[in-house]
């Protein structure tokens, strides 16, 4: 069974020890944004009210995930410009720069476009840039956004420095440097990465920021001990790529380091300039796998009800299917494998070991995953529970809302979502 | 490898055979209603100016699929009210009423509102209901359509009575009869399912209007004999159900029966009225593995471009990743694992067997399935490709909108979708 931790623990420390506070960074980039809720006097649903399927988003655990994250770069002496490819919501994103983020990562031109409109200005564009992109990201740059892009292919630099110029605006550019072959990137020992960073710098309309580097393989991980070992390879190849750049001569400010669970276990991030860890604020039923949260830190579910049962075959249906879960079986892989979920009471509390086994569109089959036999007496037809996800990032996006609760059943507050590229 | 047809090859008879029109039923209940195309004047993009990713749609494909599945129905002798899960657009659902389809099929009250504003008022809800979506139920019924609902739990009859009393309708059901294991529904041999006939007779609130099968386990079956011995199998078991109420007295005018490949590869389906089949229109790789299609019949494809390669791990990288395409892997237990989607040329032609192997969120990793050395040369960061889905119904979720092109690289139109519930 996965690690559960007490509800009343609120609070804990980073996964390295002792928290100190003695290299953490200066916040002279945070930018308060003011946080709106629901407007008093309107009366505002509980979950028995909210149509099945709907998303609900847990604001005690979702601030416990994003201070415990807050605190580990603030041990590691990293700045955080969180990934808001999982949250994709600006009343998250308010959250996260409380705390100390440097800037935001953006996984699409959508959520550029939307945090730029909500105020939040100091972008990076983590994913290898199409150059015909390059018009929709000069029109946030002319609207005073900064919107670093990524180059991973030495080919696609003169189209990034012509569009660019066409723009007439100076695109800054980190190299995506490939250390574990788990994506994309380019080998620092690979001759054409210093040849693409000096193309990249003497381009007059192109501007050479930095590199990036992604713990990836982490997710392949069999123990924390192994994503340690991992986020140091990691480490190691991202600082020997910038001082290769530093011996050529060329600028190299920023090493951008990623993944949530290969910054919580990195012994060490010297030499790196920031993480843009991703789905800590929400983590999931992945995250619990490896180790990297418990069960009762996923601050994501999804609300379903009991709409038939089957006795004879000791199983019920509710209304929450592969739309409404996703159809991510990332925990296929471990030692729980959830299925596309672990079912829960409309509290957020795991039933015994019952999880949602099958999913088709919009149906979900639920089993005991030991075979237990179920009690359907109290799974009754319009039962509410709550689903926690395999992967919050997948399941999030089928939806344009979260209905935020703060750990009760009355919902405090509704924040929207950005979808689609 | 797939198989694959003829592109010259525009038609063909259903797969039992030439067709024979005399049992066709007649279009008593068709709805023609006007087919709305791009306006004129307006110059309509080509694939090479859409963002990417994005959605396209082959209009000769999807029509000769639809096509294919009427001809497929009339030989049959059995209406086809067409499940629009899958399309979710009231520009495919008027292809499909020219067909001759009688009635739609949904999974959504999202789905039901959309359709019935765009004038489709025969509406079959075919997921097991939640009583408390009778309210939105009752709207559409005040509005002059016919919303069909499932039952398939026997307690949850009187909350269904008690909420169409309070709303003043009368709810027409049908009772979701399980005979293949594969999903929801009531065994035909439970004491529970006459019982629960008796009660929805009953309620004043109510109209039993017969039963549901569904020919789930098709999507497990080995081969075609297969299929086709299980939808036997689900039609007799459709059958039997029926006589079991009109031996008990109870009406049971419609005895409807899903799945695409059930519905294709059937020798009979006497006995049923009509097939919700849902997926055909589109068809997807799934469909092609089960041998329910040809590759080339496969009208939906997501459009990405190529961002950077890794030559050394021969392998480059494409901006449709695990969102653009989903996570479906249905065909990961088929001879032919496409990973998660086909890799096409602009024109929709597969190159060789180029396949996504790896999706994170907005990166897609191409690979040759047996390890072919690619030649980089010929994927430059910018070349367009089409990737074909594993599953259409949850790729295209995903997207607010299908651009339709005529077998060429212009747009034609633009259709949309709706999504959520």
């Amino acid at each position: 069974m996965l690690a559960c931790r007490s509800a009343t623990e609120k609070t804990r420390g980073g996964a390295g020890g002792a928290a100190s506070r003695s290299r953490r960074p200066s916040p002279r980039q945070w930018r308060p944004t003011p946080f709106h809720g629901s407007s008093p006097g309107v009366r505002m649903p509980a979950l028995h009210d909210l149509p099945t399927p709907s998303l609900v988003l847990d604001r005690p655990r979702l601030q416990r995930n994003i201070d415990r994250m807050a605190d580990r770069c603030a041990e590691l002496g990293i700045w955080l410009r969180p990934h808001l490819k999982t949250p994709k919501s600006i009343d998250v994103a308010r959250l996260l720069m409380a705390r100390q983020a440097r800037g935001i990562t953006v996984s699409t031109l959508a959520e550029a476009e939307y945090f730029a409109r909500h105020g939040l200005h100091d972008q990076f564009y983590a994913v290898p840039l199409a150059a015909d992109k390059i018009g929709r990201i000069a029109a946030l740059v002319r609207g005073g956004t900064t919107v670093l892009c990524v180059a991973h292919d030495a080919d696609a630099v003169p189209a990034y420095a012509a569009r660019a110029a066409a723009e007439g605006i100076v695109l800054p550019l980190v190299i995506d440097v490939d250390v574990d072959h788990h994506r994309s990137g380019i080998a620092a020992g690979d001759p054409a990465f210093p040849a693409m960073a000096r193309a990249i710098n003497a381009a007059p309309s192109l501007a050479l920021r930095g590199i990036m580097v992604y713990a990836g393989a982490s997710y392949d991980a069999p123990d924390t001990d192994a994503i340690a070992a991992l986020a140091e390879r990691i480490r190691a190849g991202g600082v020997a790529a910038r001082d290769l750049l530093h011996r050529e001569g060329l600028p190299c400010d920023m090493v951008s380091y990623g993944s949530s669970p290969g910054t919580f276990f990195a012994r060490s991030l010297d030499g790196l300039s920031e993480s843009r860890a991703g789905v800590y604020p929400f983590q999931d039923l992945f995250q619990a796998g490896l180790g990297a949260c418990a069960v009762d830190d996923i601050a994501l579910s999804v609300l379903t009800q009991v709409t038939g049962r089957q006795p004879a075959l000791n199983r019920f249906f509710v209304d929450a299917g592969g739309l409404a879960l996703s159809k991510d079986r990332s925990t296929a892989g471990h030692a729980f494998d959830a299925g596309y979920g672990l079912v829960c009471d409309e509290d957020g509390i795991p039933i015994g070991d019952l999880i949602v086994s099958a999913a088709s569109q919009e149906i979900g089959t639920v089993t005991s995953r030991q075979g237990a036999t179920l009690d359907m007496a109290a799974f009754p037809p319009g039962r509410r529970l709550r689903i926690l996800p395999n992967h919050s990032c997948f399941t999030a996006a089928a939806y344009e809302r979260y209905n935020v609760v703060d750990g009760g059943h009355e919902v405090t507050a509704v924040w929207d979502r950005v979808n689609g590229w």
